[in-house]
């Protein structure tokens, strides 16, 4: 990595990123992203941190628009999922098995040229983990890391000077069968168009509603 | 905001920073995050987006050396807990009401100049889609956003180049019962400890253990 690609940017410069940013309530439905801006925010998905590493989620990228179009009545009719360049619907892992840990130890050691034999106390330590949830938690689980790559993607998207728009408003079973989900081992668990706002929303405008510093941070 | 301020990074920016953050095994303890960058910091906790931007989070800042020392037993010793510069706990709301709907809806009202009353039906959405969740599932919920919160900080961090570690090996009962937080009405979430990594840290250099974009990425 050259020096270069390590400038970091400036406490200045990352606030009025993260003030530009506001859930889009409508997206240009003529603006694309540019493939290389895409890239990185794909890139940025599979970059995100998550519980041990263990990643328990796929992205499914929806581009067909007739598919769109058919998830529009069970996202309660919201146009974003329609008229953002892209739809990225983030899927819990419905179910983590050992096997699973075993997998994820062979790739560490693989990738990391060390002997598997030396990561097994780490194993162990995943296993007992996700030993200790039933099926719901485990799900539970898999869904909250979802939530830190929705977190991710959507602070890189305004790092990039792309628009998004987190959504929980949807039906997931819906999705699940029109995207042929479950029988993949996922469940669309949070959705997050992306592209570029309209000039015509309003809410673009609107002052953020945020509560005061002393209500959110509190130092001990 | 002024035009320079809005000065986006590149895609190949934004992944050299995104690559080289890593869940930091060993923080550099003489090296404290400076007063402009920890502000930052704790702004993109505040400006994080959450479910209806209801916020139903609160973010604990430890400082206290003694507190941090009090916690690292409830921690499985993890050094990262007294060691890093900054300790953050997110900590998700125990419950939320129909009258912090109300509160929010006068928020939003009174910071955007609209009568309340226009706000009623949007306040109603809310207030459906909560009563809709037990106790548990509002914690879950609650929880979940907390998770949106540490995606924005720890992506955040790496854009300015301080690091940090996510942290789900803790007994939040114990946090809560040092930091008094039940009292208060909240229950921690999740941690991360921010700093800088230790030169020593052996966990810097080691590639990154994740899955290919086949796996990770599915087109529709």
């Amino acid at each position: 990595m050259s020096e270069q690609s390590l400038e970091f940017i400036s406490p200045d410069q990352l606030l009025a990123h993260l003030k530009w940013r506001y859930a889009v309530k409508k997206f240009d439905p003529d603006r694309k992203i540019a493939p290389d801006v895409w890239n990185a925010l794909e890139q940025s998905l599979i970059l995100s941190p998550s519980s041990f590493g263990m990643q328990p989620w796929k992205f499914f990228v929806v581009n067909n628009p007739e598919i769109r179009q058919q998830l529009l009545p069970f996202s309660f009719k919201q146009a974003q999922v329609i008229d953002a360049s892209h739809l990225v619907v983030l899927a819990l892992k419905l179910n983590t098995t050992e096997a699973d840990v075993d997998y994820y130890i062979s790739c560490t050691a693989e990738l990391r040229q060390i002997p598997a034999e030396k990561l097994e106390g780490f194993g162990k330590v995943i296993k007992d983990f996700l030993g200790r949830m039933d099926a719901d938690g485990l799900k539970i689980w898999a869904k909250m890391q979802c939530y830190i790559a929705l977190g991710q993607l959507m602070t890189s998207a305004a790092h990039l000077g792309v628009d998004a728009c987190p959504m929980e408003g949807f039906l997931p079973s819906k999705y699940d069968e029109t995207l042929g989900l479950t029988e993949k081992g996922y469940s669309a668990a949070v959705l997050c168009p992306l592209g570029y706002r309209d000039p015509s929303d309003p809410y673009a405008s609107y002052p953020k509603v945020r509560y005061s510093y002393e209500d959110m941070i509190e130092v001990i």
